[in-house]
Protein backbone atom coordinates (compact mmCIF):
# COMPACT_ATOMS: atom_id res chain seq x y z
CA UNK A 1 0.00 0.00 0.00
CA UNK A 2 1.84 3.43 -1.13
CA UNK A 3 -0.26 5.15 1.01
CA UNK A 4 -1.54 5.06 4.70
CA UNK A 5 -4.67 2.99 4.87
CA UNK A 6 -8.05 4.96 6.23
CA UNK A 7 -9.62 3.11 8.82
CA UNK A 8 -12.38 3.92 10.50
CA UNK A 9 -13.07 2.83 14.04
CA UNK A 10 -16.06 2.06 15.88
CA UNK A 11 -16.82 0.85 19.44
CA UNK A 12 -19.95 -0.68 21.65
CA UNK A 13 -18.60 0.44 25.10
CA UNK A 14 -19.00 4.46 24.04
CA UNK A 15 -16.63 6.64 22.67
CA UNK A 16 -14.94 7.31 26.40
CA UNK A 17 -13.90 3.42 27.04
CA UNK A 18 -10.18 2.61 27.24
CA UNK A 19 -11.04 -0.26 24.87
CA UNK A 20 -11.40 2.07 21.95
CA UNK A 21 -8.55 4.37 23.19
CA UNK A 22 -6.31 1.24 22.84
CA UNK A 23 -7.41 0.67 19.39
CA UNK A 24 -7.36 4.13 18.46
CA UNK A 25 -4.01 4.35 19.55
CA UNK A 26 -2.72 1.22 17.74
CA UNK A 27 -4.22 1.97 14.42
CA UNK A 28 -2.97 6.01 14.81
CA UNK A 29 0.70 3.47 13.97
CA UNK A 30 -0.41 1.79 10.68
CA UNK A 31 -2.82 4.73 8.75
CA UNK A 32 -4.85 7.51 8.95
CA UNK A 33 -8.03 7.24 11.33
CA UNK A 34 -11.62 8.29 11.69
CA UNK A 35 -13.68 7.66 14.48
CA UNK A 36 -17.38 6.78 15.00
CA UNK A 37 -18.51 6.26 18.23
CA UNK A 38 -21.71 5.76 20.14
CA UNK A 39 -21.85 8.57 22.99
CA UNK A 40 -23.41 5.77 25.61
CA UNK A 41 -22.35 2.25 26.39
CA UNK A 42 -24.48 0.10 23.76
CA UNK A 43 -23.68 -3.25 24.63
CA UNK A 44 -26.07 -6.21 24.30
CA UNK A 45 -27.28 -4.06 21.06
CA UNK A 46 -27.21 -6.69 18.55
CA UNK A 47 -27.32 -5.30 15.10
CA UNK A 48 -30.05 -3.07 15.85
CA UNK A 49 -30.10 0.10 14.10
CA UNK A 50 -32.42 3.09 14.49
CA UNK A 51 -35.27 3.60 12.45
CA UNK A 52 -38.72 5.21 14.26
CA UNK A 53 -36.21 7.84 15.61
CA UNK A 54 -33.72 10.16 14.93
CA UNK A 55 -29.68 10.27 15.21
CA UNK A 56 -27.16 13.11 16.39
CA UNK A 57 -23.97 13.15 15.25
CA UNK A 58 -21.42 15.47 16.81
CA UNK A 59 -17.83 15.96 16.74
CA UNK A 60 -15.45 14.94 19.73
CA UNK A 61 -11.87 15.87 20.71
CA UNK A 62 -11.51 12.62 22.90
CA UNK A 63 -8.71 11.93 20.60
CA UNK A 64 -7.17 15.55 19.73
CA UNK A 65 -4.28 15.02 21.66
CA UNK A 66 -3.67 11.46 19.23
CA UNK A 67 -4.53 14.39 16.02
CA UNK A 68 -7.30 11.83 15.18
CA UNK A 69 -10.62 12.94 13.71
CA UNK A 70 -13.39 11.63 15.80
CA UNK A 71 -17.50 12.09 16.07
CA UNK A 72 -19.70 10.58 18.71
CA UNK A 73 -23.05 9.17 17.50
CA UNK A 74 -26.56 9.07 19.87
CA UNK A 75 -27.28 6.08 17.98
CA UNK A 76 -26.09 2.23 17.91
CA UNK A 77 -22.94 0.53 16.76
CA UNK A 78 -24.29 -0.35 13.27
CA UNK A 79 -25.73 3.08 12.86
CA UNK A 80 -22.32 4.78 13.53
CA UNK A 81 -20.61 2.92 10.60
CA UNK A 82 -23.68 3.30 8.13
CA UNK A 83 -23.51 7.45 9.14
CA UNK A 84 -19.55 6.75 8.62
CA UNK A 85 -19.77 5.51 5.56
CA UNK A 86 -22.43 7.75 3.97
CA UNK A 87 -22.30 10.96 5.66
CA UNK A 88 -19.11 11.11 7.44
CA UNK A 89 -16.35 9.45 4.97
CA UNK A 90 -18.96 10.07 1.58
CA UNK A 91 -16.39 9.69 -0.98
CA UNK A 92 -13.29 8.19 0.88
CA UNK A 93 -13.69 4.26 1.21
CA UNK A 94 -12.20 2.88 4.25
CA UNK A 95 -9.39 0.42 3.66
CA UNK A 96 -10.57 -0.96 7.33
CA UNK A 97 -13.17 -1.01 9.83
CA UNK A 98 -11.85 -1.93 13.13
CA UNK A 99 -14.42 -2.23 16.32
CA UNK A 100 -13.76 -2.46 19.82
CA UNK A 101 -11.98 -3.18 22.05
CA UNK A 102 -14.42 -4.50 23.74
CA UNK A 103 -14.67 -4.95 27.41
CA UNK A 104 -15.90 -8.68 26.95
CA UNK A 105 -15.81 -11.44 25.31
CA UNK A 106 -17.91 -12.21 22.00
CA UNK A 107 -17.21 -15.94 21.69
CA UNK A 108 -19.36 -18.34 20.75
CA UNK A 109 -23.19 -17.30 20.23
CA UNK A 110 -22.41 -13.82 22.17
CA UNK A 111 -21.80 -12.69 18.48
CA UNK A 112 -24.90 -12.68 17.68
CA UNK A 113 -25.58 -10.09 20.98
CA UNK A 114 -22.85 -8.06 20.84
CA UNK A 115 -22.50 -4.49 19.38
CA UNK A 116 -18.89 -4.82 18.78
CA UNK A 117 -19.47 -7.39 16.16
CA UNK A 118 -22.72 -5.98 15.03
CA UNK A 119 -20.64 -2.62 13.94
CA UNK A 120 -17.80 -4.63 12.08
CA UNK A 121 -20.50 -7.06 10.27
CA UNK A 122 -22.54 -3.74 9.25
CA UNK A 123 -19.22 -2.91 7.54
CA UNK A 124 -19.11 -5.77 5.59
CA UNK A 125 -22.79 -5.97 4.66
CA UNK A 126 -21.61 -2.66 3.10
CA UNK A 127 -18.71 -3.75 1.65
CA UNK A 128 -16.09 -3.04 3.43
CA UNK A 129 -13.33 -5.59 5.35
CA UNK A 130 -13.79 -5.53 9.18
CA UNK A 131 -12.34 -6.75 12.47
CA UNK A 132 -14.13 -6.90 15.77
CA UNK A 133 -12.17 -6.90 18.68
CA UNK A 134 -12.65 -8.16 22.53
CA UNK A 135 -11.11 -8.99 25.40
CA UNK A 136 -12.55 -11.54 27.67
CA UNK A 137 -12.36 -9.07 30.85
CA UNK A 138 -15.39 -6.89 31.18
CA UNK A 139 -14.07 -4.20 34.00
CA UNK A 140 -14.16 -0.52 32.96
CA UNK A 141 -10.50 -0.37 33.87
CA UNK A 142 -9.82 -3.86 31.90
CA UNK A 143 -5.38 -4.01 31.20
CA UNK A 144 -5.36 -4.31 27.29
CA UNK A 145 -1.20 -4.35 27.96
CA UNK A 146 -1.18 -7.44 26.33
CA UNK A 147 -2.95 -7.09 23.60
CA UNK A 148 -1.35 -4.31 21.65
CA UNK A 149 1.28 -6.19 19.79
CA UNK A 150 -1.76 -8.57 18.34
CA UNK A 151 -4.19 -5.98 17.63
CA UNK A 152 -1.42 -4.61 15.16
CA UNK A 153 -0.51 -7.73 13.53
CA UNK A 154 -3.66 -9.04 13.03
CA UNK A 155 -4.48 -5.34 11.23
CA UNK A 156 -1.31 -5.34 9.62
CA UNK A 157 -2.01 -8.68 8.14
CA UNK A 158 -5.35 -8.24 7.01
CA UNK A 159 -4.39 -4.74 5.19
CA UNK A 160 -1.78 -6.80 3.33
CA UNK A 161 -3.74 -10.08 2.58
CA UNK A 162 -6.77 -8.72 2.26
CA UNK A 163 -9.92 -9.77 4.10
CA UNK A 164 -12.36 -12.10 1.65
CA UNK A 165 -15.63 -10.14 0.54
CA UNK A 166 -18.63 -10.32 2.61
CA UNK A 167 -15.97 -11.96 6.22
CA UNK A 168 -15.88 -10.38 8.73
CA UNK A 169 -12.73 -11.33 11.76
CA UNK A 170 -14.29 -12.35 15.22
CA UNK A 171 -11.06 -11.63 17.09
CA UNK A 172 -11.27 -12.30 21.07
CA UNK A 173 -8.25 -12.17 23.25
CA UNK A 174 -7.56 -14.11 26.61
CA UNK A 175 -7.16 -11.57 29.96
CA UNK A 176 -4.39 -9.84 31.38
CA UNK A 177 -4.68 -12.17 33.93
CA UNK A 178 -4.51 -15.43 32.05
CA UNK A 179 -0.84 -14.70 31.83
CA UNK A 180 1.09 -14.80 28.39
CA UNK A 181 -0.59 -14.80 25.41
CA UNK A 182 -0.03 -18.51 23.63
CA UNK A 183 -0.11 -17.77 20.09
CA UNK A 184 -3.49 -17.26 17.40
CA UNK A 185 -6.01 -20.05 16.49
CA UNK A 186 -8.19 -19.31 13.36
CA UNK A 187 -11.52 -21.24 15.13
CA UNK A 188 -15.25 -21.81 14.89
CA UNK A 189 -17.91 -20.55 17.02
CA UNK A 190 -18.51 -23.04 19.59
CA UNK A 191 -21.53 -24.25 20.99
CA UNK A 192 -22.91 -22.70 23.95
CA UNK A 193 -26.09 -21.05 25.04
CA UNK A 194 -26.33 -18.23 27.89
CA UNK A 195 -28.11 -19.81 30.27
CA UNK A 196 -30.72 -17.06 31.75
CA UNK A 197 -32.34 -16.46 34.75
CA UNK A 198 -34.55 -13.56 36.00
CA UNK A 199 -33.87 -11.70 39.53
CA UNK A 200 -37.39 -10.79 40.01
CA UNK A 201 -37.69 -7.88 42.43
CA UNK A 202 -40.63 -5.21 43.56
CA UNK A 203 -39.54 -1.24 43.20
CA UNK A 204 -40.82 1.19 46.15
CA UNK A 205 -44.67 1.13 44.23
CA UNK A 206 -44.38 -2.65 44.95
CA UNK A 207 -44.64 -3.36 41.28
CA UNK A 208 -42.27 -6.41 39.64
CA UNK A 209 -39.46 -5.31 37.66
CA UNK A 210 -36.58 -7.82 36.23
CA UNK A 211 -32.75 -7.54 35.86
CA UNK A 212 -31.75 -9.99 33.04
CA UNK A 213 -28.84 -12.96 34.83
CA UNK A 214 -27.05 -14.81 32.70
CA UNK A 215 -24.77 -17.94 32.98
CA UNK A 216 -22.65 -19.12 29.73
CA UNK A 217 -23.12 -22.48 29.75
CA UNK A 218 -20.48 -24.15 27.19
CA UNK A 219 -22.34 -27.37 24.78
CA UNK A 220 -19.42 -29.06 23.28
CA UNK A 221 -19.27 -32.62 23.87
CA UNK A 222 -15.38 -34.29 22.57
CA UNK A 223 -12.93 -32.73 20.88
CA UNK A 224 -13.72 -28.69 20.99
CA UNK A 225 -9.55 -27.75 20.08
CA UNK A 226 -11.18 -25.81 17.34
CA UNK A 227 -13.51 -23.74 18.78
CA UNK A 228 -13.08 -20.53 19.94
CA UNK A 229 -13.58 -20.85 23.72
CA UNK A 230 -11.41 -23.73 23.62
CA UNK A 231 -8.65 -21.15 22.51
CA UNK A 232 -9.86 -18.45 24.67
CA UNK A 233 -9.80 -21.14 28.00
CA UNK A 234 -6.00 -22.49 26.57
CA UNK A 235 -4.44 -19.13 26.68
CA UNK A 236 -4.78 -18.69 22.90
CA UNK A 237 -6.15 -15.38 20.75
CA UNK A 238 -9.64 -16.72 19.29
CA UNK A 239 -9.81 -15.56 15.65
CA UNK A 240 -13.68 -17.13 14.19
CA UNK A 241 -13.90 -15.77 10.37
CA UNK A 242 -17.58 -14.54 10.48
CA UNK A 243 -20.23 -14.61 7.55
CA UNK A 244 -23.12 -12.43 7.38
CA UNK A 245 -25.16 -15.17 4.69
CA UNK A 246 -27.32 -17.34 7.69
CA UNK A 247 -28.65 -19.53 5.38
CA UNK A 248 -28.59 -23.26 6.42
CA UNK A 249 -27.56 -24.55 2.85
CA UNK A 250 -27.60 -28.28 4.17
CA UNK A 251 -30.71 -27.93 6.02
CA UNK A 252 -32.44 -26.25 2.49
CA UNK A 253 -33.26 -30.16 0.62
CA UNK A 254 -34.57 -31.98 3.84
CA UNK A 255 -37.36 -29.32 4.50
CA UNK A 256 -38.06 -29.51 0.89
CA UNK A 257 -38.82 -32.99 1.24
CA UNK A 258 -41.95 -31.40 3.57
CA UNK A 259 -44.08 -31.04 0.44
CA UNK A 260 -45.06 -27.87 0.89
CA UNK B 1 -48.81 -35.14 18.61
CA UNK B 2 -51.69 -36.44 21.11
CA UNK B 3 -51.84 -33.81 23.12
CA UNK B 4 -52.21 -30.02 21.53
CA UNK B 5 -48.92 -28.48 21.08
CA UNK B 6 -47.86 -25.37 23.51
CA UNK B 7 -47.17 -22.81 21.24
CA UNK B 8 -44.92 -19.36 22.35
CA UNK B 9 -46.02 -16.34 20.02
CA UNK B 10 -43.99 -13.30 19.99
CA UNK B 11 -42.77 -10.32 17.35
CA UNK B 12 -41.10 -6.59 17.07
CA UNK B 13 -44.26 -4.44 15.74
CA UNK B 14 -45.82 -4.89 19.66
CA UNK B 15 -48.65 -6.62 21.13
CA UNK B 16 -51.29 -4.62 19.40
CA UNK B 17 -50.28 -5.10 15.87
CA UNK B 18 -52.60 -6.37 13.19
CA UNK B 19 -49.39 -9.40 12.24
CA UNK B 20 -49.43 -10.72 16.01
CA UNK B 21 -53.36 -11.10 16.47
CA UNK B 22 -53.10 -13.18 12.69
CA UNK B 23 -50.41 -15.18 13.95
CA UNK B 24 -52.59 -15.81 17.52
CA UNK B 25 -55.68 -16.20 15.15
CA UNK B 26 -54.30 -18.74 13.27
CA UNK B 27 -52.01 -20.48 16.33
CA UNK B 28 -54.99 -21.25 18.58
CA UNK B 29 -56.05 -23.33 16.22
CA UNK B 30 -53.61 -25.56 16.23
CA UNK B 31 -52.45 -25.98 20.14
CA UNK B 32 -52.46 -23.80 23.01
CA UNK B 33 -50.81 -20.30 22.63
CA UNK B 34 -48.93 -18.10 25.17
CA UNK B 35 -47.80 -14.66 23.91
CA UNK B 36 -44.84 -12.66 25.36
CA UNK B 37 -44.53 -9.17 23.20
CA UNK B 38 -42.71 -6.09 23.70
CA UNK B 39 -45.39 -3.55 24.58
CA UNK B 40 -43.91 -1.12 22.11
CA UNK B 41 -42.89 -1.53 18.72
CA UNK B 42 -39.32 -2.92 17.94
CA UNK B 43 -38.04 -2.84 14.45
CA UNK B 44 -34.68 -2.57 13.47
CA UNK B 45 -33.55 -3.84 17.46
CA UNK B 46 -31.76 -6.88 15.87
CA UNK B 47 -30.52 -9.38 18.45
CA UNK B 48 -30.63 -6.61 20.81
CA UNK B 49 -31.07 -7.59 24.46
CA UNK B 50 -31.58 -5.27 28.00
CA UNK B 51 -28.31 -5.91 30.01
CA UNK B 52 -27.85 -2.78 31.74
CA UNK B 53 -31.80 -1.88 32.53
CA UNK B 54 -34.57 -3.44 34.16
CA UNK B 55 -37.84 -5.14 32.49
CA UNK B 56 -41.10 -4.99 33.22
CA UNK B 57 -43.62 -7.47 32.16
CA UNK B 58 -47.24 -6.96 32.88
CA UNK B 59 -50.19 -9.78 32.08
CA UNK B 60 -52.38 -8.54 28.92
CA UNK B 61 -56.13 -8.80 27.78
CA UNK B 62 -55.31 -7.86 24.28
CA UNK B 63 -56.12 -11.72 23.09
CA UNK B 64 -58.75 -11.94 25.79
CA UNK B 65 -61.62 -12.37 23.39
CA UNK B 66 -59.34 -15.50 22.10
CA UNK B 67 -59.10 -16.79 25.34
CA UNK B 68 -55.48 -16.57 24.58
CA UNK B 69 -52.50 -16.18 27.81
CA UNK B 70 -50.84 -12.97 26.97
CA UNK B 71 -47.87 -10.84 28.73
CA UNK B 72 -46.44 -7.78 27.01
CA UNK B 73 -42.87 -6.33 28.02
CA UNK B 74 -40.48 -3.60 28.02
CA UNK B 75 -37.82 -5.06 26.31
CA UNK B 76 -36.90 -6.06 22.97
CA UNK B 77 -37.91 -9.38 20.73
CA UNK B 78 -34.97 -11.35 22.41
CA UNK B 79 -35.63 -10.64 26.02
CA UNK B 80 -39.55 -11.71 25.16
CA UNK B 81 -38.67 -15.14 24.18
CA UNK B 82 -35.99 -15.30 27.28
CA UNK B 83 -38.84 -14.35 29.86
CA UNK B 84 -40.90 -16.67 28.51
CA UNK B 85 -38.80 -19.20 28.83
CA UNK B 86 -37.11 -18.67 31.97
CA UNK B 87 -39.81 -17.12 33.77
CA UNK B 88 -43.89 -17.35 32.03
CA UNK B 89 -43.33 -20.69 31.01
CA UNK B 90 -40.65 -21.92 33.66
CA UNK B 91 -41.31 -25.79 33.50
CA UNK B 92 -43.50 -26.02 30.43
CA UNK B 93 -41.43 -26.50 27.24
CA UNK B 94 -42.72 -25.04 23.58
CA UNK B 95 -43.28 -27.36 21.18
CA UNK B 96 -42.86 -24.69 18.83
CA UNK B 97 -42.10 -20.28 18.96
CA UNK B 98 -43.08 -18.18 15.92
CA UNK B 99 -42.81 -14.73 15.51
CA UNK B 100 -44.65 -12.05 13.24
CA UNK B 101 -46.60 -11.73 11.33
CA UNK B 102 -44.41 -8.80 10.67
CA UNK B 103 -45.92 -6.03 8.62
CA UNK B 104 -42.47 -5.68 5.90
CA UNK B 105 -40.29 -8.15 4.39
CA UNK B 106 -37.39 -9.72 6.44
CA UNK B 107 -35.91 -11.18 3.34
CA UNK B 108 -31.90 -11.01 2.13
CA UNK B 109 -29.90 -9.76 4.65
CA UNK B 110 -32.94 -7.94 6.44
CA UNK B 111 -32.34 -10.88 8.64
CA UNK B 112 -29.85 -9.49 10.80
CA UNK B 113 -31.80 -6.68 11.37
CA UNK B 114 -34.35 -7.69 12.32
CA UNK B 115 -36.98 -8.07 15.57
CA UNK B 116 -39.37 -10.39 14.37
CA UNK B 117 -36.18 -12.87 13.06
CA UNK B 118 -34.39 -12.13 16.60
CA UNK B 119 -37.38 -13.41 18.50
CA UNK B 120 -37.16 -17.12 16.21
CA UNK B 121 -33.36 -17.12 16.70
CA UNK B 122 -33.15 -16.31 20.26
CA UNK B 123 -35.47 -19.89 20.45
CA UNK B 124 -33.23 -21.59 18.46
CA UNK B 125 -30.35 -20.54 20.75
CA UNK B 126 -32.56 -21.56 23.44
CA UNK B 127 -32.54 -25.53 21.73
CA UNK B 128 -36.16 -24.78 20.69
CA UNK B 129 -37.46 -25.00 17.08
CA UNK B 130 -39.16 -21.76 15.82
CA UNK B 131 -40.22 -20.10 12.89
CA UNK B 132 -40.10 -16.24 12.05
CA UNK B 133 -43.12 -15.05 9.62
CA UNK B 134 -42.89 -11.33 7.99
CA UNK B 135 -45.45 -10.24 5.14
CA UNK B 136 -43.99 -7.95 2.60
CA UNK B 137 -46.07 -4.95 3.69
CA UNK B 138 -45.09 -2.22 5.39
CA UNK B 139 -48.52 -0.80 6.22
CA UNK B 140 -50.00 -0.45 9.56
CA UNK B 141 -53.29 -2.32 8.15
CA UNK B 142 -51.70 -4.59 6.11
CA UNK B 143 -54.27 -6.85 4.43
CA UNK B 144 -52.89 -10.75 6.01
CA UNK B 145 -55.79 -12.63 5.03
CA UNK B 146 -53.82 -14.16 1.83
CA UNK B 147 -51.69 -15.99 4.15
CA UNK B 148 -53.65 -17.82 6.57
CA UNK B 149 -53.55 -20.88 4.93
CA UNK B 150 -49.75 -20.27 4.50
CA UNK B 151 -48.47 -19.53 8.09
CA UNK B 152 -51.44 -22.85 9.38
CA UNK B 153 -49.67 -25.42 6.61
CA UNK B 154 -46.11 -24.33 7.59
CA UNK B 155 -46.55 -24.54 10.98
CA UNK B 156 -48.29 -28.22 11.47
CA UNK B 157 -45.61 -29.48 8.44
CA UNK B 158 -42.79 -27.34 11.22
CA UNK B 159 -44.58 -29.73 13.99
CA UNK B 160 -44.72 -32.84 12.17
CA UNK B 161 -41.21 -33.00 10.60
CA UNK B 162 -39.84 -31.21 13.56
CA UNK B 163 -37.58 -28.57 12.72
CA UNK B 164 -33.50 -29.72 12.92
CA UNK B 165 -32.09 -28.35 16.13
CA UNK B 166 -30.29 -25.05 15.94
CA UNK B 167 -32.48 -24.25 12.69
CA UNK B 168 -34.69 -20.97 12.57
CA UNK B 169 -37.33 -21.10 9.32
CA UNK B 170 -37.28 -17.40 7.69
CA UNK B 171 -40.42 -17.37 6.12
CA UNK B 172 -41.51 -14.35 3.82
CA UNK B 173 -44.73 -13.45 2.17
CA UNK B 174 -45.56 -11.28 -0.67
CA UNK B 175 -48.00 -8.35 -0.16
CA UNK B 176 -51.56 -9.06 -0.76
CA UNK B 177 -51.94 -6.21 -3.78
CA UNK B 178 -48.98 -9.22 -5.46
CA UNK B 179 -52.45 -11.48 -6.13
CA UNK B 180 -52.35 -14.93 -5.48
CA UNK B 181 -49.31 -16.97 -4.11
CA UNK B 182 -48.03 -19.02 -6.55
CA UNK B 183 -46.45 -21.78 -3.88
CA UNK B 184 -43.68 -21.83 -1.70
CA UNK B 185 -39.62 -22.40 -2.31
CA UNK B 186 -37.08 -23.08 0.06
CA UNK B 187 -34.82 -20.66 -0.65
CA UNK B 188 -30.84 -18.91 -0.10
CA UNK B 189 -30.88 -15.71 1.44
CA UNK B 190 -30.11 -13.28 -1.61
CA UNK B 191 -26.78 -11.31 -1.84
CA UNK B 192 -27.92 -7.85 -1.80
CA UNK B 193 -27.57 -4.65 0.60
CA UNK B 194 -29.17 -1.67 2.20
CA UNK B 195 -27.72 1.80 0.20
CA UNK B 196 -28.40 3.86 3.18
CA UNK B 197 -28.80 7.59 2.84
CA UNK B 198 -29.27 9.98 5.90
CA UNK B 199 -31.45 12.78 5.47
CA UNK B 200 -29.88 15.66 7.25
CA UNK B 201 -32.38 18.63 8.87
CA UNK B 202 -32.39 21.39 11.54
CA UNK B 203 -34.24 21.54 14.75
CA UNK B 204 -35.64 24.55 16.17
CA UNK B 205 -32.67 25.31 17.92
CA UNK B 206 -30.35 24.88 14.53
CA UNK B 207 -28.57 21.67 15.52
CA UNK B 208 -28.21 18.57 12.63
CA UNK B 209 -30.03 15.67 13.38
CA UNK B 210 -30.22 12.81 10.83
CA UNK B 211 -32.89 10.52 9.57
CA UNK B 212 -31.81 7.14 8.47
CA UNK B 213 -33.38 6.14 4.97
CA UNK B 214 -32.53 3.09 3.55
CA UNK B 215 -33.03 1.75 0.01
CA UNK B 216 -32.62 -2.09 -0.64
CA UNK B 217 -30.04 -3.03 -3.59
CA UNK B 218 -30.53 -6.44 -4.49
CA UNK B 219 -26.81 -7.34 -5.89
CA UNK B 220 -27.42 -10.64 -7.51
CA UNK B 221 -26.09 -10.93 -10.73
CA UNK B 222 -26.55 -14.33 -12.67
CA UNK B 223 -29.28 -16.65 -12.28
CA UNK B 224 -30.74 -16.18 -8.67
CA UNK B 225 -33.88 -18.22 -8.76
CA UNK B 226 -33.04 -19.71 -5.76
CA UNK B 227 -32.67 -16.40 -3.53
CA UNK B 228 -35.74 -15.58 -1.37
CA UNK B 229 -35.98 -11.99 -3.06
CA UNK B 230 -37.09 -14.02 -6.60
CA UNK B 231 -39.19 -15.91 -4.88
CA UNK B 232 -41.26 -12.81 -3.15
CA UNK B 233 -40.82 -10.63 -6.79
CA UNK B 234 -42.26 -13.84 -8.56
CA UNK B 235 -45.16 -14.60 -6.13
CA UNK B 236 -44.31 -17.38 -4.23
CA UNK B 237 -43.64 -17.66 -0.17
CA UNK B 238 -40.28 -17.84 0.69
CA UNK B 239 -38.44 -20.02 3.14
CA UNK B 240 -34.93 -19.62 4.16
CA UNK B 241 -33.88 -22.12 6.98
CA UNK B 242 -31.35 -20.02 9.00
CA UNK B 243 -28.53 -21.49 11.33
CA UNK B 244 -27.10 -18.84 14.15
CA UNK B 245 -23.26 -20.33 13.47
CA UNK B 246 -21.79 -17.41 11.71
CA UNK B 247 -18.57 -19.21 11.56
CA UNK B 248 -17.20 -19.07 7.30
CA UNK B 249 -15.92 -22.46 7.60
CA UNK B 250 -14.10 -22.11 4.19
CA UNK B 251 -12.63 -19.55 4.64
CA UNK B 252 -10.82 -20.63 8.15
CA UNK B 253 -7.94 -23.16 5.95
CA UNK B 254 -6.71 -19.20 3.86
CA UNK B 255 -6.54 -17.12 7.21
CA UNK B 256 -4.57 -19.77 8.80
CA UNK B 257 -2.68 -19.32 5.43
CA UNK B 258 -1.50 -15.50 7.17
CA UNK B 259 0.86 -16.80 9.16
CA UNK B 260 -0.60 -15.79 12.44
Amino acid sequence: MSKKPLILISNDDGITSKGIRTLVEVMAEIGEVVVVAPDSPQSGMGHAITIGNTLRLDRSNQFGDLGVEAYQCSGTPADCVKLAKHHVLHDRRPDLVVSGINHGSNTSVSVLYSGTMSAAIEAALEGLPAIGFSLCDYSHDADFSHVRHWVKEITLKALANGIPEGITLNVNFPPHKAGEVKGLKVCRQARARWQEEFDQRKDPAGRSYFWLVGSFVNMETGDSSDSDEWAIANGYVSLVPCTFDLTAYKTMQQIQGWGL
